[in-house]
């Protein structure tokens, strides 16, 4: 059973997840994170959003660097460079082992959803967590140094380039992991969380996927996004930036302008209140700085309540 | 330039190449490495003889375990456990950059004698080491469990099982690399050295293949052999143990008759001086085992020198 679907990228999303993991009964919560930042580095498959996904959910995540293991240790990437090799992506000693089991299984032809599946188990996580898709979407950044693929953009160039507009290759062809049916037809399903994740480098590899996009405009449970912006600014990562170079407002209304036709209700920090009245779907102003673990669980607590209150179900 | 050609095995091998290393001029020591033992493991190309050499060489290697890098993490090996991995060949946190940039080079085309030299040079080891061969040679063991690969009788089932043959995967066919061809050639080449590593395991391989034999048959240097053994019994390793399981008798004279043909010398510790008048070529006897850093310079110096006894060249 599932009441709540959340679909998320990396660290901030993943915030508001461990929050609803931990307000909802055990198990009652499925993540779909984001493959669109998904890469092969040094012969490995990667998913950065997923790894952090569990990490945090498994509470093995770092908290200084908001990407990777805690107590990490970096011998590995410390030879990789006495050999010569890329070492610009970071790879932790504990973080390589799902990289390298991932790697191989996906190799022997399992999908990815399984393999999450049972790295979730085997990292004690009750809730679900489920790659948007088994099939390859690919988030290219248009720039002005030409296409990159997004971790050369964002971690190898530190999002630097002017970003001039953004692709999503395989999105359109990419199926939905069957799994994630079931949870939006389950009538235990009381929302859907769109995490305060970055828009467009986040959810859009989501809604350029037609069927997330019919199940997300179909589904009979309310869908509620949380702006990631906090007096018009992302708390982290490069949003705001992309934001101005994409000629967009630096507001949670033009997040709630990207969410159109898709949304039911919208969360946006008490700093853009005043935005409220310009949003086209009911709106519920709080405080959406998550800095401590009670923060999180106060604003997953108060998004199932604004949930609670649309007569959709 | 090369004075000295070495054929070796993992750990007794890598002792006298060391040894030397030491005692000869810089860069004037070439190692070609026993391939029979590779194997793929969790998606990645392990060449075990080959890090063995180069981490040894290198002064890296660990001096207790006998395999590895000294001063080895094992936070990988530990997470691969936690994901329900194959956790039987211990891969350190060190020790993966060599596969991983290894397997990486290798599936971009790479052949593993560059990508051996490269690492060498990275590693400050002014010694050429050398695969036996760029093709794949796989060992298999045949035993009284059936047909084993070598890692899997040697590491997983720890020798156990009663050898009963040996079979050398694609030797036949297997070319040499051509860098070693010029060595043979090299008119500075004063000694072929056959390292005291494990016969049927360590060097057959070598000697399956049509072109190492006949490399070494006509050779105009000398071709000296040290015997593995100690009074008959092996220093490290399945070397006693097999030779038992195959009806041969555990002595050097046995090595000695594996070698027939293709050595000019033969190097014997001094507890099997008595074997000396049955051995078919000449033989120096001497303290083989190497314990200290002194001990293989001391035997490195007189296989040097007893080879410089024969007027071949």
């Amino acid at each position: 059973m599932t009441q709540v679907l959340a679909l998320s990228g990396g660290i901030g999303g993943a915030k508001l997840a461990v929050g609803l993991q931990h307000v909802l009964p055990p198990g009652e919560l499925t993540v779909a994170v984001n493959t669109g930042d998904d890469f092969e580095h040094l012969g490995l498959s990667i998913s950065p959003d997923i790894d952090t996904l569990l990490y945090t959910l498994a509470d093995l995540a770092n908290p200084e660097l908001g990407w990777g293991r805690a107590n990490e240790s970096w011998h590995f990437m410390a030879e990789i460079e006495r050999l010569g090799g890329e070492s610009w992506f970071r790879l932790g000693d504990k973080d390589l082992a799902v990289h390298i089991e991932r790697t191989r299984r996906l190799n022997a032809g399992e999908k990815l959803s399984g393999i999450t599946a049972d790295f979730a188990r085997h990292f004690g996580i009750l809730s679900r967590v489920v790659p948007m898709s088994n099939d390859l979407v690919r988030t290219m950044v248009i720039t002005d140094e030409g296409t990159l693929d997004f971790q050369h953009y964002f971690v190898a160039r530190r999002c630097e380039p002017v970003v001039k507009g953004l692709a999503y290759a395989g999105a359109a062809d990419a199926q939905l992991v069957p799994i994630l049916r079931e949870v939006a037809d389950d009538p235990a399903l009381q929302t859907i969380v769109i995490c305060p994740s970055n828009p467009w480098l986040s959810i859009a590899p989501f809604l350029e996927m037609p069927a997330w996009r019919e199940l997300l405009v179909e589904a009979r449970a309310p869908v509620i996004a949380v702006s990631p912006l906090v007096n018009g600014q992302a708390v982290k990562g490069p949003t705001s930036k992309i934001m101005g170079e994409l000629q967009l407002e630096q507001s949670s209304a033009t997040i709630a302008r990207f969410y159109e036709g898709i949304i039911d209700g919208f969360v946006l920090d008490k700093s853009e209140a005043h935005l409220a009245p310009e949003i086209g779907v009911a709106t519920h102003v709080t405080a959406t700085l998550m800095k401590t673990a009670a923060d999180k669980q106060r604003l997953a607590r108060e998004v199932l309540e604004f949930a609670g209150s649309f007569g959709k179900l």
